[in-house]
């Protein structure tokens, strides 16, 4: 099932501050991190070793939470505040980094990290991307 | 770019009281009705005629909530409690047949609701498929 | 420093459904019960003991998702849908119950979990209230 | 009823980075900026001007979903980041500053701008506040 991002945004009823195809691909890939990361939160917590991952179950809950609150805030055109998106996606690349920091550590035991921890870096990169973008 | 919904639950290290393919598919269309969900609720504002789109605006929101929660909750599966699974995916699904109903009425004028509706029906279905499958 | 919630019940322009000060009640209760599970999910995350306390954990995420959404969407009042309400108020009732049930189990090792447990059980009573006026 | 943001922060089982007493509060400001926002919007919606008030329902969403996330990363203190916080915070308060600027421009007509305004000053200046603690 295709994602519907780029349909939506392409329906958007007046002029857009950012270019649609880069806000597609960033909205995804942070909807993406949000999924993978609340996943991989839950396998930590299901692994018997859970005790040497609480930080990682940690830093993927807060990652899960910005990425998702980051992909709301770039879905939303109506009265386009640059300041807020900007510091929200400053805030987004840094927890997507120390996410994929963390999960990086574990990957080669938990192949949940090493899948988590690819997603915070594609999602760390498009914020950074979208972010060179915004004057 | 997939989806890592599927890799990831892949990956879960125990059992699991789901199939592993219905649940990707559920989590995946929910996570679509709520990007959706919230980029028709922005869309409708920016209408010029967003005065007779207000209920539209305020049930996309509802079901972009309840919609995100629900993938969250079907994405943890440490301590599975059935109770709760089924009566968010009934509350899931009643918020996205309400979102459909509303979405479509306005499916001819804005192309936005068209789309969306589709996604809540989408939605609405998987719930109800998964449903199904929860003793 | 006194909620705000009460206060802009007050000023909203039309109409309610519902009775604003057993409404309040209800939303000050559902953001206590959301802020409580999110606090209990991470001192047990810290506790030496967490490999026995990751269905707690897991519950706890799950309620202060749905307690955050329930709070929301009873906040909304434009084009109000009772269906929406009632069955997202029974699911949160469901998961106030399992959560406080399981808090319960560990109240007397962990002071987090007593005050969750309370926290949840007021709140599964003030969704109990509120379904009773929902006709 | 009183918040239990406090007492529960008083049960974390470890030592923590931050300043509990004024963490509780922040924590607090930001719950009630989200619940004020999530309102506001809502009232707007309703309104019969709504129209002119698109823009401000707008940041009010954005500023009720980053208050709501920044709420729950200051909740966790597990595997602690100060890179987290600190952005995180930055964002807040930029939201906060942007969502009370729109706010207060309705406030002589509209109650709910008025208070909403007030709570993200409010909100806006413990974020700053808690920042200044953060090295």
């Amino acid at each position: 099932m295709p994602s519907t991002t780029m349909p939506m945004l392409r329906t958007y009823p007046k002029p857009m501050n950012l270019d649609r195809a880069k806000l597609a691909a960033a909205i995804d890939a942070l909807n993406d991190c949000a999924q993978a990361c609340t996943a991989c939160a839950d396998a930590c917590l299901s692994e018997d070793v859970v005790a040497e991952l609480t930080k990682c179950v940690r830093t993927n809950l807060d990652c899960a939470d910005i990425c998702a609150t980051t992909a709301r805030v770039l879905s939303r055109h109506t009265g386009y505040d640059a300041n807020i998106s900007r510091s929200l996606l400053e805030a987004c690349a840094t927890a997507c980094k120390s996410c994929g920091d963390e999960c990086v550590r574990h990957a080669d035991q938990h192949e949940h990290c090493r899948i988590c921890a690819e997603a915070c870096r594609a999602c760390e990169q498009v914020c950074r991307d979208l972010l060179a973008t915004i004057s």
